[in-house]
């Protein structure tokens, strides 16, 4: 089996560890390590693959999270964060922020407060309506280590989509203003590759903002990324099961335990689990609004847009109707012409004409040719005129 | 810690707070102050910063609701209204009528009483079957001053966006009937920018509406906006709590203590709860309706401004084909025009031909010419007409 | 407080008062009689505001349901209904069918009977797997009288709307067909006023359609609109009440009290509920069928609508090709025409030529230069053959 | 009342009644004897009327339910099934196939087993295990009356759908490709028609889509279609209460009867409920699958003749520049050959010029007007060319 | 009765049957024999046939899966899969890869382990958290039968979509830049199949996802996969119920075994149920998301190929104009030299005239002729760039 497995993981990539602590360490894994040590099908760990370089999934499993927001493709357990592509370009300012904000978060917190967390929140929540500062500032500081990876993460993926939005707006209405002034292929082409710089975006915040939506739709989905305190459920049902195993119980108990550990404890803690997914709501909460923000704004250039072209496209059609209308007035007059032409060359031709004997008529004639087809004209021009063909 | 948070922060910013009574007083915050007087985290505050200022949200957080209504930035507490930019041209009405009605609507009413408000309101439901038109008015006057302030809030908006619907519309119908009359730039420009300004108010509308009915859609996000029933509930368990504290309870009853305070009692009350979820259900059914109603308006000009467009554009090809029928017309006269010219051309010719020589045929030679050069006009109109390319 | 709220209820209106059986009387009331009488708050009155003409609304309230079904503007409570505007043209049918069929319907039921309508209905259900005609006809009389009103309601509005639709039917596929035929300007005009008819109609259907299918959606909705079962409730938990009144009973029975009266015995009765929910169920069915068949109507003529424009829009387009097809054809003829007539122009130049003075030439210069202009002609239209511009 | 129902009803129609032995008989009937015969309001009848001819509706009702699928519009009980238009010719394959399969599904059934049907359930499903063919034969032969007669109504619908959709499909494609090579207004009307019959189609086949969607989405509503079952309850509970009633048993358990037969023993028998609808499900499963099927091939040729209409909006589009290039071209051309006609029409001028007494500079003259004039050409040529507005 | 059945079933196909240690053989079966085997409705089997062709369905029976996943056209049962025209060319990749996988998996796995999978469980979870590697792939080996035939069904068509889609891509970039650059009938011609072929493929794409969706969405659907669970809990109601027999229970208890056999033992083992469709849960999620990133490939070569034909309308829009316009300036300058040729014309009349005797005015003549000729051309260009009809 293992040969197998090998073929099909290809070579190793880099990946960086951060700690609670945002002590961070580089490792050349390769795929199969990975699952071993974060416990997850290889199924899963395509998601961080190429594939899905332009998508955004995050991925609830027993033991950790699967992140890939944008640029980041992270693998977050209870107790460490695994980076991929530690040190492309786009990821260092999230490599900046969790070096500073992990240890500054988590320096007064070490895992025997963790299991008692309950306790601590009793009080939190007493304190928070005392309206001490403290209090405040203590609730924020509570959130597990998986949350915390999670918000520095939507973050720097929010603050990022957002400037690239900036500075697509920035460029877009300009290009689009003189477009409307003057179509050119040059200018057509601007826009054309805004447009679809512009659908990329959109694309990309779209299936952010979705993600986050569709785990806000789902607190079973929510419940599962509680990653800290499945642990430590784990952990508590394990000493229960192992005390209770040295006296001997039934196996139908183990089916119990299972069930427990599994579901962690659904009927029993049920009230305590919906409330605590509210802390991750509200997180999630505040960073959709932020991504929806930024998608109408996308949304708003895309309509300025498709305004655009439209005004173009009349504005084009109805300029091709006045040069026509131009072209019609010369073609009636270059018609009378035509026609005065059409008598010139009637008295040019060399064929005897009893005209051709009789002096001082010269004016006579050209006048009354030309007299003769400018009413032509000036009766096409009416006609064309009533026909409403023709404006003032 | 705080070295950071205030770098975070930047400047403070101005506030008005109001309490029940309508007394008013500003103020110079930052936001670290607002934070800790309101108890919700920095990241809720994001969405009254700039980059929400066309957006709208109505955020549920334990003790305060923020609110973000177009121009109306503000954070509620179970006791006073903090307001940001209270002196925005915009923004005065909702200062006036907060002013107006606020005290108004609590001069009877006290803290003593809030807690009574059980009892109460088994009386006025007793009494609303009566019929007394007292107790229609005491229903209305029950509302709790978060929802007081809401409906201020959303009455102002809702008239806002109603009245800048309404000289949209009164604008619109005259410009479109321009363009349907007469395509010309200036018109162009002229629906252009209507077009914009219109989707700009859809959106504002859009994003009003789509948060209430957010809010209609989910019952326990209503039921957590009654923040002064969630301060009574509070003070009322920790009284028990603190007579439970001085019989030395085991602390699996602070677990249960916790939970009833943070989900407000879920199962013993809950019948209770969806019961008063109804009085802000209907307070945000008749404002949902009127926004319905406002983005209904603003679609039916959409629809108009594009069939208007569609009429344009039919209408500017249909003219052009008619410019090139008329073209075409004189197009096939000039050919004949141009056959007569040739056969007089031809007779110009200084070379010898014998017609030179004999007299009285010059009218007859015109004539031929003339008859041959119309007869071709005629068929080659026959053929087009036959085509049905020239109409009658 | 009372001049403020006269000051915002403006002038009366006239409004025409049907009991149970018919009778009908006229009224001028302003808002606040009209709050007073049945006891919704004024919030709820707007929406049979002229801001709402074009919208239609149901709303369930305490003691009362607010009808506002395109022209009909009613308030219905459990023992009589209150009518907008009661003498208007479209109006006229509902007071008659009111007139006619609510005598008829309720002529052998009082309100004692209302009071026994439970054990009622149990023999009705029996008798209804009878088969006996009278049994059905039963089940129909059996409709509580809100209902009665509403069904008379949406008869006349549906069958108002059918007949609207029929109308614009008939005259909308001659247009139509009209302008496929012959794209004139009068033709377009008329399409697009039919166009903007369509468009207003359908957004009427549209609002009832959604209205219903609204209230289908939602259980609880629907049981919020029997008000006779609600009335009957309140009465008995009052008489009850008062019976336990006088056993002095605690004050947490209030509570229960309180809880069964407003929420109508959720618990207890939770089955009969749902089961009547049917009745209404089965009547609203039946006209969102007949809405949502009408919306279709609708919805296929504007599919023919745009099918026809699409057609238009490439006739136009291909007529124009052809006809610049033809005029290409000329042109080449009249280019062929041009360099004839300069050969012929060349040779009547005075300067002196060879060719001048030999006779018997005159025929074949003639002909070599309408040869050669041929030659050129065909040399161009097999050209423009070759490249497919110009078809057979 | 009779005399008002009997004025509503009009005439009577021709039903055909058929058992579930296959025996068909003709009756006249008019509405009243129809709704006393099944039971159902005359409000649910007019869904079979002509308003709703190209509608689908499935109603289920206390004891019947009203099939209205395209063509074939019938009253199902629990006995019998009234076919309304029995005679039309889309009609007869129903006629037919009920003719043909009742009696063989149903020969070997009678009353008695039905009542047994319950024990009779529980032996098919160990012998569907057993995996004997009979016992799969059996398991198809089980479904009672009106769902085999739903199911060769859907057959019947889902085969005349499907032989529709393929004709179609036949003639659409050669009539595309025909548009593509060559726009005609014969062609162009051909789609038109195609595209109306289409949009026709795809109303009807997406209605019946829809209907067995929406049965599929809830439980509840097939649960009602199952009329068999509702019947054997309910003589259940009679049976049950007859006896009870001549034990005397108080009111209070008529209640407990009343929602037992009425709602079919909710409690009691809800998994067995859930259980049954599981039958119906798979039946409506395989036909929405069949209607999705025909559903996309119809979208799939919308999809064909959008991008055929795109293609010939552009392939026009290109083709009418193409015959400005050439008619530029032309243009040129025949502007240089005016040029050089002036020139010849100087030379031709009475006026004396000193050039008329110069002997064989004719050539001269000629060469260079038309050397000038081909210069003028290429040059106007080339700067066309430049300005990338011909091609080469 | 198999008269009429054989009838209906038509010939025989060709299957191919795996078991579970990978061992195939190939049969010729008819529909009954299928039928009999697997224990489905006939009705069912047609969504492998014809007609589905180019769908996608996943249906779960009884007893069996039928999988219709675009070519693989299967059914699944506990213990073995009946592969429908298993010598196809696209299918041979399942073929070979069932041959491959199956052996493997299943080689430690025999029947009665399946019965202690219970127990297996509980101790693989507890190995999960031991972060051994074994545990790992010890979770991925569990999946039961029917979901390893599923996985590689899910695998292979996956990978078949994503490199059509690949090969796509490749394909559409290069000939949509084409198109832009240049508009011909051929380039139209390939852009016109690119979006034929996209079409399909998404459709394609799009069913297969769908109905991973809308298992994804209802948990009960999933559960009804779980085949061999099914089975087991079947053979075990079955065992207790003979042993139940033995003791001579009433009949009652038969209903209680037919409820929990059928319905798999709803209320005890709810919360197992639960527990174990997450496994398919997380197998179809991560195969959902692969799907979904492939049909944003395809919809973003969608809108490539949307604002493509975009910019080649406005481009074919601008162009023309522009060609308009040179030809505009020709016209212009052909009247001029019309008018200066109709000057020259005049004095080429034979008609006597003074000027014809006067020597040494021909220059001048000429001159003024042009002059005036040329700023009548000035003139009008001048006019028709005022008009901004023609530009710089």
């Amino acid at each position: 089996s293992s040969s197998k497995v090998k073929k099909k993981m290809g070579g190793s990539r880099l990946w960086m560890k951060f700690d609670k602590f945002g002590e961070s360490e580089l490792f050349e894994w390769d795929k199969s390590s990975i699952i071993k040590r974060v416990g997850i099908p290889a199924r899963d760990l395509r998601i961080l693959g190429p594939v899905f370089s332009q998508s955004s999934n995050i991925l609830a499993r027993e033991r950790a999270m699967v992140v890939n927001l944008e640029f980041i493709k992270a693998i977050v357990t209870a107790e460490e964060v695994l980076l991929l592509e530690p040190l492309r370009q786009e990821v260092l300012p999230f490599v900046d922020q969790l070096r500073q904000q992990l240890p500054h978060k988590n320096q007064a917190m070490n895992k025997s407060e963790l299991v008692n967390d309950r306790d601590n929140k009793v009080r939190s929540t007493e304190a928070q309506w005392a309206r001490t500062p403290e209090a405040v500032e203590g609730e924020q500081q509570e959130l597990p280590f998986e949350f915390q990876v999670l918000e520095i993460a939507l973050e720097v993926v929010c603050s990022y989509l957002d400037s690239n939005v900036a500075e697509l707006e920035k460029h877009a209405y300009p290009v689009l203003d003189e477009l409307a002034r003057n179509v050119s292929t040059k200018n057509l082409e601007r826009v054309r590759s805004l447009k679809s710089n512009l659908t990329r975006l959109l694309a990309r915040v779209q299936k952010v903002r979705d993600e986050i939506e569709h785990l806000l739709d789902d607190n079973e989905d929510m419940a599962h990324l509680y990653l800290t305190r499945k642990l430590i459920q784990y952990q508590q049902s394990e000493a229960l099961m192992n005390s209770a195993a040295s006296h001997s119980l039934v196996p139908s108990q183990h089916a119990l335990h299972r069930n427990s550990s599994h579901r962690s404890g659904s009927i029993m803690t049920s009230n305590y689990w919906d409330d605590d997914v509210e802390d991750l709501e509200m997180l999630l909460e505040a960073y959709f609004m932020q991504l929806d923000g930024t998608r109408n704004k996308i949304l708003s250039v895309r309509e300025y847009i498709d305004d655009t072209e439209d005004y173009v496209n009349i504005q084009l059609d109805n300029q091709r109707n006045e040069l026509i209308q131009l072209q019609l007035n010369l073609t009636i007059a270059s018609f009378a012409i035509a026609l005065d032409t059409l008598i010139a060359g009637f008295f040019g031709m060399n064929i005897p004409c009893s005209l051709y004997n009789i002096n001082g008529i010269f004016g006579y004639v050209i006048g009354g040719g030309t007299a003769f087809s400018f009413l032509i004209f000036l009766l096409i021009l009416g006609y064309a005129r009533w026909k409403k063909l023709l404006g003032s």
